[in-house]
Protein backbone atom coordinates (compact mmCIF):
# COMPACT_ATOMS: atom_id res chain seq x y z
CA UNK A 1 0.00 0.00 0.00
CA UNK A 2 1.28 3.58 -0.59
CA UNK A 3 -0.30 6.82 -0.81
CA UNK A 4 -4.38 7.23 0.51
CA UNK A 5 -4.89 3.68 -0.10
CA UNK A 6 -3.04 2.79 3.32
CA UNK A 7 -4.83 6.29 4.99
CA UNK A 8 -7.26 5.82 7.56
CA UNK A 9 -8.95 8.62 8.83
CA UNK A 10 -9.46 8.02 12.57
CA UNK A 11 -13.16 9.25 12.79
CA UNK A 12 -12.79 11.69 16.24
CA UNK A 13 -10.79 13.76 13.56
CA UNK A 14 -13.94 14.68 12.16
CA UNK A 15 -16.48 13.81 14.90
CA UNK A 16 -18.39 16.74 14.20
CA UNK A 17 -19.69 14.67 10.76
CA UNK A 18 -21.93 11.70 11.16
CA UNK A 19 -20.61 8.17 10.20
CA UNK A 20 -22.13 8.30 6.92
CA UNK A 21 -21.40 11.70 6.19
CA UNK A 22 -17.16 10.57 7.03
CA UNK A 23 -17.62 7.61 5.11
CA UNK A 24 -18.93 9.07 2.28
CA UNK A 25 -16.31 11.33 2.38
CA UNK A 26 -13.39 9.74 3.25
CA UNK A 27 -14.33 7.14 -0.44
CA UNK A 28 -14.79 10.29 -2.42
CA UNK A 29 -11.01 11.70 -1.17
CA UNK A 30 -9.78 8.26 -2.06
CA UNK A 31 -8.73 6.83 1.54
CA UNK A 32 -8.69 3.06 2.17
CA UNK A 33 -9.83 2.96 5.31
CA UNK A 34 -11.59 4.55 8.18
CA UNK A 35 -11.55 3.92 12.05
CA UNK A 36 -14.62 4.77 14.06
CA UNK A 37 -15.62 5.51 17.32
CA UNK A 38 -17.87 3.73 19.37
CA UNK A 39 -20.04 6.80 20.23
CA UNK A 40 -20.53 7.49 16.46
CA UNK A 41 -22.91 4.48 15.42
CA UNK A 42 -25.51 3.06 17.61
CA UNK A 43 -25.79 -0.02 15.50
CA UNK A 44 -21.97 -1.69 14.77
CA UNK A 45 -23.26 -4.24 11.55
CA UNK A 46 -25.12 -1.47 9.70
CA UNK A 47 -22.09 0.71 10.44
CA UNK A 48 -20.40 -2.18 8.96
CA UNK A 49 -22.61 -1.72 6.00
CA UNK A 50 -22.73 1.39 5.27
CA UNK A 51 -18.51 1.31 5.66
CA UNK A 52 -18.31 -1.82 2.98
CA UNK A 53 -20.60 -0.37 0.70
CA UNK A 54 -18.46 3.13 0.01
CA UNK A 55 -15.71 0.13 -0.75
CA UNK A 56 -13.68 1.17 2.63
CA UNK A 57 -12.25 -0.86 5.37
CA UNK A 58 -12.07 -0.46 9.34
CA UNK A 59 -8.67 -0.35 10.18
CA UNK A 60 -9.65 0.02 13.93
CA UNK A 61 -12.30 0.45 16.15
CA UNK A 62 -11.99 3.22 18.93
CA UNK A 63 -11.92 2.33 22.00
CA UNK A 64 -12.22 -0.28 25.17
CA UNK A 65 -10.23 0.35 27.46
CA UNK A 66 -11.23 2.19 31.01
CA UNK A 67 -10.06 -1.12 33.20
CA UNK A 68 -10.37 0.92 36.37
CA UNK A 69 -13.70 1.99 35.69
CA UNK A 70 -16.98 0.41 37.25
CA UNK A 71 -18.39 -1.91 34.42
CA UNK A 72 -15.38 -2.22 32.64
CA UNK A 73 -15.46 -6.02 31.84
CA UNK A 74 -19.20 -5.77 30.40
CA UNK A 75 -18.46 -2.68 28.56
CA UNK A 76 -14.93 -4.23 27.20
CA UNK A 77 -16.84 -7.46 26.09
CA UNK A 78 -19.41 -5.36 24.26
CA UNK A 79 -16.57 -3.78 23.04
CA UNK A 80 -15.19 -6.58 21.46
CA UNK A 81 -18.32 -7.44 19.67
CA UNK A 82 -18.88 -4.64 17.76
CA UNK A 83 -15.02 -4.36 16.48
CA UNK A 84 -15.74 -8.28 15.16
CA UNK A 85 -19.94 -6.83 13.82
CA UNK A 86 -17.46 -3.74 12.49
CA UNK A 87 -14.88 -6.30 11.09
CA UNK A 88 -12.23 -4.26 12.76
CA UNK A 89 -8.97 -6.12 13.06
CA UNK A 90 -8.29 -4.06 16.30
CA UNK A 91 -9.59 -2.80 19.24
CA UNK A 92 -7.81 0.21 20.52
CA UNK A 93 -7.19 0.26 24.36
CA UNK A 94 -7.05 4.02 26.35
CA UNK A 95 -6.00 1.99 29.92
CA UNK A 96 -8.21 4.20 32.26
CA UNK A 97 -6.52 6.45 34.60
CA UNK A 98 -5.23 6.05 38.14
CA UNK A 99 -8.34 5.76 41.30
CA UNK A 100 -7.26 7.48 44.74
CA UNK A 101 -4.02 8.56 43.82
CA UNK A 102 -2.30 4.69 43.29
CA UNK A 103 -0.95 4.33 39.72
CA UNK A 104 0.40 0.79 40.55
CA UNK A 105 -3.18 -0.28 41.84
CA UNK A 106 -4.27 1.48 38.28
CA UNK A 107 -1.65 -0.53 36.55
CA UNK A 108 -2.67 -3.83 38.01
CA UNK A 109 -5.95 -3.54 37.41
CA UNK A 110 -5.21 -2.67 33.96
CA UNK A 111 -3.47 -6.03 34.12
CA UNK A 112 -6.26 -7.86 35.10
CA UNK A 113 -8.63 -6.77 32.73
CA UNK A 114 -6.83 -7.49 29.76
CA UNK A 115 -5.70 -10.65 31.12
CA UNK A 116 -9.29 -11.32 31.35
CA UNK A 117 -10.62 -9.88 27.99
CA UNK A 118 -8.16 -11.30 25.57
CA UNK A 119 -9.47 -14.94 25.67
CA UNK A 120 -12.90 -13.02 24.65
CA UNK A 121 -11.13 -10.80 21.67
CA UNK A 122 -9.29 -14.13 20.41
CA UNK A 123 -12.40 -16.00 19.95
CA UNK A 124 -14.23 -12.86 18.17
CA UNK A 125 -10.68 -12.65 15.93
CA UNK A 126 -10.31 -8.61 17.32
CA UNK A 127 -6.57 -8.25 18.20
CA UNK A 128 -6.34 -5.52 21.54
CA UNK A 129 -4.02 -2.57 20.82
CA UNK A 130 -2.64 -1.40 24.04
CA UNK A 131 -2.44 2.45 23.49
CA UNK A 132 0.41 4.47 25.12
CA UNK A 133 -1.27 7.68 25.78
CA UNK A 134 0.56 11.34 26.59
CA UNK A 135 2.05 11.01 30.12
CA UNK A 136 -0.38 14.49 30.39
CA UNK A 137 -3.23 12.34 29.57
CA UNK A 138 -2.37 10.39 33.30
CA UNK A 139 -5.29 11.76 34.99
CA UNK A 140 -7.94 11.47 33.00
CA UNK A 141 -7.32 8.73 30.38
CA UNK A 142 -4.36 6.48 30.59
CA UNK A 143 -2.11 4.91 33.73
CA UNK A 144 -0.51 3.51 30.71
CA UNK A 145 1.78 6.26 29.56
CA UNK A 146 5.35 5.25 28.26
CA UNK A 147 5.58 2.34 25.27
CA UNK A 148 7.82 0.69 27.20
CA UNK A 149 5.03 0.48 29.85
CA UNK A 150 2.78 -1.06 26.68
CA UNK A 151 5.15 -3.12 25.53
CA UNK A 152 6.03 -4.61 28.67
CA UNK A 153 2.39 -5.45 29.37
CA UNK A 154 1.94 -6.68 25.80
CA UNK A 155 4.93 -9.25 26.03
CA UNK A 156 3.42 -10.69 29.66
CA UNK A 157 0.96 -12.30 27.77
CA UNK A 158 2.87 -13.37 25.26
CA UNK A 159 -0.29 -13.81 22.58
CA UNK A 160 -0.65 -12.56 18.90
CA UNK A 161 -3.68 -11.34 20.38
CA UNK A 162 -2.54 -8.85 22.05
CA UNK A 163 -0.30 -5.87 20.81
CA UNK A 164 0.38 -1.94 21.11
CA UNK A 165 -0.73 1.10 19.01
CA UNK A 166 1.98 3.73 18.25
CA UNK A 167 0.70 6.72 18.46
CA UNK A 168 3.56 9.33 17.35
CA UNK A 169 1.44 12.15 19.19
CA UNK A 170 2.02 10.30 22.43
CA UNK A 171 5.46 8.84 22.45
CA UNK A 172 7.90 11.06 20.22
CA UNK A 173 8.86 12.70 23.18
CA UNK A 174 10.67 9.51 24.55
CA UNK A 175 14.43 9.29 24.40
CA UNK A 176 13.88 5.15 24.96
CA UNK A 177 11.61 4.96 21.18
CA UNK A 178 13.58 4.25 18.93
CA UNK A 179 15.07 1.37 21.07
CA UNK A 180 11.97 -0.33 22.32
CA UNK A 181 11.00 -0.18 18.71
CA UNK A 182 13.50 -1.56 18.02
CA UNK A 183 12.82 -4.66 20.04
CA UNK A 184 8.86 -4.52 19.04
CA UNK A 185 9.13 -6.97 16.34
CA UNK A 186 5.51 -8.40 15.49
CA UNK A 187 4.25 -6.19 18.88
CA UNK A 188 2.63 -3.06 16.60
CA UNK A 189 -1.46 -3.39 15.99
CA UNK A 190 -1.65 0.13 14.72
CA UNK A 191 -0.14 3.16 13.64
CA UNK A 192 -1.14 7.03 14.31
CA UNK A 193 -0.22 10.51 13.27
CA UNK A 194 -0.53 14.04 14.11
CA UNK A 195 1.95 16.45 14.60
CA UNK A 196 2.51 18.23 18.31
CA UNK A 197 2.09 22.12 17.99
CA UNK A 198 3.92 24.56 19.12
CA UNK A 199 3.51 26.71 21.45
CA UNK A 200 1.36 23.49 22.92
CA UNK A 201 -2.35 25.15 24.36
CA UNK A 202 -4.34 22.44 24.95
CA UNK A 203 -3.97 19.39 26.52
CA UNK A 204 -6.06 17.00 24.55
CA UNK A 205 -7.43 19.32 21.63
CA UNK A 206 -4.19 20.74 20.11
CA UNK A 207 -3.02 18.40 17.47
CA UNK A 208 -2.01 19.60 14.22
CA UNK A 209 -1.51 18.49 10.73
CA UNK A 210 2.02 16.25 9.52
CA UNK A 211 4.16 18.81 9.14
CA UNK A 212 2.87 21.56 11.67
CA UNK A 213 4.84 20.55 14.67
CA UNK A 214 7.93 19.23 15.94
CA UNK A 215 7.65 15.40 15.59
CA UNK A 216 10.47 13.71 13.34
CA UNK A 217 7.39 11.78 11.90
CA UNK A 218 9.65 9.86 9.01
CA UNK A 219 12.21 8.45 11.66
CA UNK A 220 8.94 7.60 13.81
CA UNK A 221 7.56 5.60 11.04
CA UNK A 222 10.55 4.43 9.92
CA UNK A 223 11.49 2.87 13.37
CA UNK A 224 7.72 1.23 13.21
CA UNK A 225 7.73 -0.49 9.72
CA UNK A 226 11.25 -1.80 11.14
CA UNK A 227 9.13 -3.69 13.62
CA UNK A 228 7.23 -5.50 10.31
CA UNK A 229 4.16 -3.22 10.46
CA UNK A 230 2.88 -2.59 7.40
CA UNK A 231 -0.78 -2.37 7.63
CA UNK A 232 -3.00 1.17 7.38
CA UNK A 233 -1.89 4.63 9.05
CA UNK A 234 -4.43 5.94 11.19
CA UNK A 235 -4.45 10.24 11.09
CA UNK A 236 -5.91 11.04 14.52
CA UNK A 237 -5.62 14.85 14.58
CA UNK A 238 -8.05 16.30 17.42
CA UNK A 239 -8.79 20.11 17.24
CA UNK A 240 -11.93 22.07 16.79
CA UNK A 241 -9.90 23.48 13.77
CA UNK A 242 -9.95 20.15 11.94
CA UNK A 243 -7.77 20.03 9.12
CA UNK A 244 -9.45 19.61 5.54
CA UNK A 245 -9.67 16.08 4.27
CA UNK A 246 -7.47 17.69 1.16
CA UNK A 247 -4.40 18.90 3.31
CA UNK A 248 -4.52 15.22 5.57
CA UNK A 249 -4.29 13.38 1.67
CA UNK A 250 -1.81 16.22 0.78
CA UNK A 251 0.42 15.88 4.26
CA UNK A 252 0.11 11.99 4.60
CA UNK A 253 2.09 10.19 6.52
CA UNK A 254 5.18 12.76 7.09
CA UNK A 255 3.81 15.92 5.95
CA UNK B 1 15.25 19.34 59.52
CA UNK B 2 11.23 18.61 59.62
CA UNK B 3 8.71 20.69 59.68
CA UNK B 4 8.03 24.62 57.77
CA UNK B 5 12.28 24.49 58.80
CA UNK B 6 12.72 22.36 55.56
CA UNK B 7 10.31 24.07 52.93
CA UNK B 8 11.47 26.17 50.68
CA UNK B 9 9.69 28.39 48.48
CA UNK B 10 10.12 28.34 45.33
CA UNK B 11 9.36 32.02 44.70
CA UNK B 12 7.81 31.49 40.85
CA UNK B 13 4.86 30.64 43.20
CA UNK B 14 4.54 34.33 44.29
CA UNK B 15 6.28 35.77 41.42
CA UNK B 16 3.88 38.30 42.00
CA UNK B 17 5.09 39.69 44.92
CA UNK B 18 8.87 41.61 45.04
CA UNK B 19 11.74 39.56 46.09
CA UNK B 20 11.52 41.69 49.23
CA UNK B 21 7.89 40.84 50.35
CA UNK B 22 8.63 37.40 49.69
CA UNK B 23 11.53 36.96 51.63
CA UNK B 24 9.88 39.08 54.31
CA UNK B 25 6.56 36.79 54.34
CA UNK B 26 8.87 33.17 54.05
CA UNK B 27 10.44 34.36 57.45
CA UNK B 28 7.10 35.44 59.19
CA UNK B 29 5.84 31.63 58.14
CA UNK B 30 8.90 30.26 59.82
CA UNK B 31 10.12 28.91 56.81
CA UNK B 32 14.18 28.25 56.31
CA UNK B 33 14.69 28.66 52.73
CA UNK B 34 13.99 30.34 49.38
CA UNK B 35 14.50 29.64 45.88
CA UNK B 36 14.57 32.89 43.67
CA UNK B 37 14.37 33.09 39.96
CA UNK B 38 16.57 34.75 38.08
CA UNK B 39 13.67 38.02 36.56
CA UNK B 40 13.14 38.61 40.43
CA UNK B 41 15.99 40.54 41.21
CA UNK B 42 18.67 43.09 39.33
CA UNK B 43 21.42 42.56 41.16
CA UNK B 44 22.12 39.03 42.89
CA UNK B 45 24.11 40.29 45.95
CA UNK B 46 21.67 42.45 47.24
CA UNK B 47 19.42 39.96 46.79
CA UNK B 48 21.53 37.94 48.92
CA UNK B 49 21.55 40.55 51.80
CA UNK B 50 17.98 41.07 52.13
CA UNK B 51 17.49 36.31 52.29
CA UNK B 52 20.06 36.82 54.86
CA UNK B 53 19.13 39.31 56.68
CA UNK B 54 15.73 37.96 56.85
CA UNK B 55 17.33 34.80 57.93
CA UNK B 56 16.64 32.75 55.22
CA UNK B 57 18.73 30.62 52.59
CA UNK B 58 18.84 30.05 49.45
CA UNK B 59 17.87 26.35 48.16
CA UNK B 60 18.52 26.77 44.49
CA UNK B 61 18.42 29.18 41.67
CA UNK B 62 16.28 28.70 38.80
CA UNK B 63 17.30 28.82 36.17
CA UNK B 64 19.93 28.09 33.63
CA UNK B 65 19.93 25.72 30.95
CA UNK B 66 18.32 26.78 27.26
CA UNK B 67 21.28 25.07 25.70
CA UNK B 68 19.85 25.26 22.47
CA UNK B 69 19.53 28.94 22.25
CA UNK B 70 21.63 31.61 20.78
CA UNK B 71 24.00 33.02 23.40
CA UNK B 72 23.05 30.01 25.85
CA UNK B 73 26.96 29.79 26.85
CA UNK B 74 27.16 33.34 28.15
CA UNK B 75 23.71 33.89 29.98
CA UNK B 76 24.77 30.41 31.79
CA UNK B 77 27.95 31.38 33.18
CA UNK B 78 26.35 34.38 34.18
CA UNK B 79 23.73 32.04 36.12
CA UNK B 80 26.44 30.57 37.69
CA UNK B 81 27.79 33.31 38.74
CA UNK B 82 24.92 35.06 40.43
CA UNK B 83 24.36 31.54 42.12
CA UNK B 84 27.37 31.72 43.74
CA UNK B 85 26.66 35.75 44.74
CA UNK B 86 23.01 34.27 46.08
CA UNK B 87 24.81 31.11 48.06
CA UNK B 88 22.61 28.95 45.99
CA UNK B 89 24.38 25.38 46.19
CA UNK B 90 22.83 24.64 43.30
CA UNK B 91 21.71 26.14 39.53
CA UNK B 92 18.42 24.23 38.43
CA UNK B 93 18.95 24.00 34.70
CA UNK B 94 16.14 23.76 32.41
CA UNK B 95 17.37 22.01 29.64
CA UNK B 96 15.73 23.76 25.84
CA UNK B 97 13.54 22.68 23.64
CA UNK B 98 14.37 20.86 20.12
CA UNK B 99 14.83 23.17 17.57
CA UNK B 100 13.79 21.91 13.89
CA UNK B 101 12.15 19.18 14.83
CA UNK B 102 15.20 17.69 16.00
CA UNK B 103 15.67 16.03 19.08
CA UNK B 104 18.72 14.01 19.46
CA UNK B 105 20.54 17.30 18.20
CA UNK B 106 19.22 19.04 20.82
CA UNK B 107 19.80 16.00 23.46
CA UNK B 108 23.42 16.34 22.12
CA UNK B 109 23.73 20.03 22.50
CA UNK B 110 22.71 19.52 26.04
CA UNK B 111 25.13 17.60 26.86
CA UNK B 112 27.70 19.77 25.11
CA UNK B 113 26.53 22.84 26.94
CA UNK B 114 26.90 21.09 30.18
CA UNK B 115 30.11 20.16 29.58
CA UNK B 116 31.09 23.28 28.65
CA UNK B 117 29.76 24.73 31.73
CA UNK B 118 30.37 22.33 34.73
CA UNK B 119 34.04 23.03 35.28
CA UNK B 120 32.84 26.60 35.69
CA UNK B 121 30.09 25.87 38.07
CA UNK B 122 32.59 23.65 40.13
CA UNK B 123 35.38 26.23 39.97
CA UNK B 124 32.13 28.52 41.46
CA UNK B 125 31.43 26.39 43.70
CA UNK B 126 27.37 26.11 42.65
CA UNK B 127 26.13 22.22 41.93
CA UNK B 128 24.55 21.62 38.82
CA UNK B 129 21.02 20.55 38.82
CA UNK B 130 19.46 18.60 35.58
CA UNK B 131 15.83 18.73 36.04
CA UNK B 132 13.55 16.44 33.72
CA UNK B 133 10.47 18.41 32.67
CA UNK B 134 6.79 17.24 32.28
CA UNK B 135 6.87 15.77 28.25
CA UNK B 136 4.01 17.79 27.90
CA UNK B 137 6.61 20.85 28.11
CA UNK B 138 8.77 19.78 25.12
CA UNK B 139 8.19 21.90 22.93
CA UNK B 140 8.75 25.00 24.57
CA UNK B 141 11.22 24.18 26.90
CA UNK B 142 13.21 20.78 27.23
CA UNK B 143 14.34 17.80 25.77
CA UNK B 144 15.13 16.54 28.79
CA UNK B 145 11.86 14.60 29.61
CA UNK B 146 12.37 11.34 31.81
CA UNK B 147 14.08 11.26 35.38
CA UNK B 148 16.30 8.04 33.25
CA UNK B 149 17.39 10.35 30.47
CA UNK B 150 18.52 13.13 33.21
CA UNK B 151 19.70 10.82 35.58
CA UNK B 152 22.17 9.35 32.28
CA UNK B 153 23.10 12.61 31.44
CA UNK B 154 23.82 13.34 34.54
CA UNK B 155 26.24 10.29 35.16
CA UNK B 156 28.43 10.65 31.85
CA UNK B 157 29.96 13.20 33.71
CA UNK B 158 30.73 11.22 36.68
CA UNK B 159 31.40 14.38 38.89
CA UNK B 160 29.91 15.40 41.82
CA UNK B 161 29.42 18.78 41.03
CA UNK B 162 26.64 17.26 39.17
CA UNK B 163 23.19 15.64 39.51
CA UNK B 164 19.45 15.71 39.00
CA UNK B 165 16.21 17.55 40.38
CA UNK B 166 13.27 15.88 40.98
CA UNK B 167 10.22 17.16 40.21
CA UNK B 168 7.49 15.23 41.62
CA UNK B 169 4.78 17.03 39.19
CA UNK B 170 7.12 16.77 36.35
CA UNK B 171 8.14 12.62 37.03
CA UNK B 172 5.41 11.00 39.01
CA UNK B 173 3.78 9.55 35.81
CA UNK B 174 7.02 7.21 35.20
CA UNK B 175 6.27 3.69 35.28
CA UNK B 176 9.89 3.54 35.94
CA UNK B 177 10.76 6.40 38.69
CA UNK B 178 11.06 3.93 41.71
CA UNK B 179 13.89 1.89 39.41
CA UNK B 180 15.64 4.71 38.63
CA UNK B 181 15.45 6.63 42.15
CA UNK B 182 17.04 3.33 43.70
CA UNK B 183 19.92 3.40 41.20
CA UNK B 184 20.63 6.71 41.93
CA UNK B 185 22.34 7.24 45.41
CA UNK B 186 23.81 11.02 45.64
CA UNK B 187 22.31 12.17 42.28
CA UNK B 188 19.66 14.14 43.57
CA UNK B 189 20.08 17.62 44.31
CA UNK B 190 16.86 18.63 45.35
CA UNK B 191 13.55 17.81 45.28
CA UNK B 192 10.46 20.12 44.44
CA UNK B 193 6.72 19.14 45.36
CA UNK B 194 3.63 20.11 44.24
CA UNK B 195 0.64 18.24 43.01
CA UNK B 196 -1.00 17.27 39.39
CA UNK B 197 -4.85 18.45 39.66
CA UNK B 198 -7.35 16.65 37.92
CA UNK B 199 -9.07 17.89 35.44
CA UNK B 200 -5.50 18.81 34.07
CA UNK B 201 -6.92 22.32 32.43
CA UNK B 202 -3.50 23.80 32.19
CA UNK B 203 -0.04 22.73 30.05
CA UNK B 204 1.88 25.10 32.44
CA UNK B 205 -0.23 27.02 35.12
CA UNK B 206 -2.09 24.05 36.44
CA UNK B 207 -0.42 23.01 39.39
CA UNK B 208 -1.91 22.57 42.53
CA UNK B 209 -1.05 22.36 46.40
CA UNK B 210 0.01 18.85 47.94
CA UNK B 211 -3.22 16.62 48.89
CA UNK B 212 -5.17 18.52 46.21
CA UNK B 213 -4.06 16.22 43.02
CA UNK B 214 -3.82 12.34 42.54
CA UNK B 215 0.53 12.29 43.17
CA UNK B 216 0.97 9.93 45.93
CA UNK B 217 3.61 12.53 47.15
CA UNK B 218 4.89 10.91 50.22
CA UNK B 219 6.13 7.35 48.43
CA UNK B 220 8.04 9.80 45.59
CA UNK B 221 9.34 11.71 48.83
CA UNK B 222 10.21 7.97 50.32
CA UNK B 223 12.13 6.82 47.09
CA UNK B 224 13.65 10.28 46.85
CA UNK B 225 15.20 10.51 50.62
CA UNK B 226 16.53 6.59 50.10
CA UNK B 227 19.04 8.03 47.35
CA UNK B 228 20.68 9.78 50.45
CA UNK B 229 18.96 13.84 49.98
CA UNK B 230 18.20 15.16 53.04
CA UNK B 231 18.38 19.15 51.76
CA UNK B 232 15.21 21.22 51.92
CA UNK B 233 12.16 20.22 49.81
CA UNK B 234 10.91 23.48 47.44
CA UNK B 235 7.33 23.96 46.94
CA UNK B 236 6.89 25.39 43.66
CA UNK B 237 3.13 25.46 42.31
CA UNK B 238 2.76 27.59 39.13
CA UNK B 239 -0.95 28.73 39.19
CA UNK B 240 -2.52 32.10 38.82
CA UNK B 241 -4.95 31.23 42.07
CA UNK B 242 -1.54 30.91 44.16
CA UNK B 243 -2.67 29.24 47.16
CA UNK B 244 -1.71 31.19 50.56
CA UNK B 245 1.65 30.59 52.68
CA UNK B 246 -0.18 29.24 55.91
CA UNK B 247 -1.43 26.21 53.42
CA UNK B 248 1.53 25.67 51.79
CA UNK B 249 3.10 25.27 55.29
CA UNK B 250 -0.04 23.58 56.56
CA UNK B 251 -0.09 20.72 53.12
CA UNK B 252 4.15 20.38 53.67
CA UNK B 253 5.11 18.31 52.32
CA UNK B 254 2.69 15.84 51.38
CA UNK B 255 -0.49 17.13 51.41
Amino acid sequence: MTGAERLSLNLITVDHWTLPEAVSRCAEAGLGWVAPWRHQYDDAAAAARTIAAAGLRVSSLCRGGFFTADGARADNRRAVEEAAALGAPVLVLVCGPPRDRDLRAARAAIAAGIDELLPFAVEHGVRLGIEPLHPMMIGERSAIVSLGEALRLARTFADPGIGVVVDAYHVFWDPRLEDELAAAAGLVAGYHVSDWLVPTESVLAGRGLMGDGIIELPRVRTSVEATGYAGPIEVEIINPAAPSLDDIVARFPDG
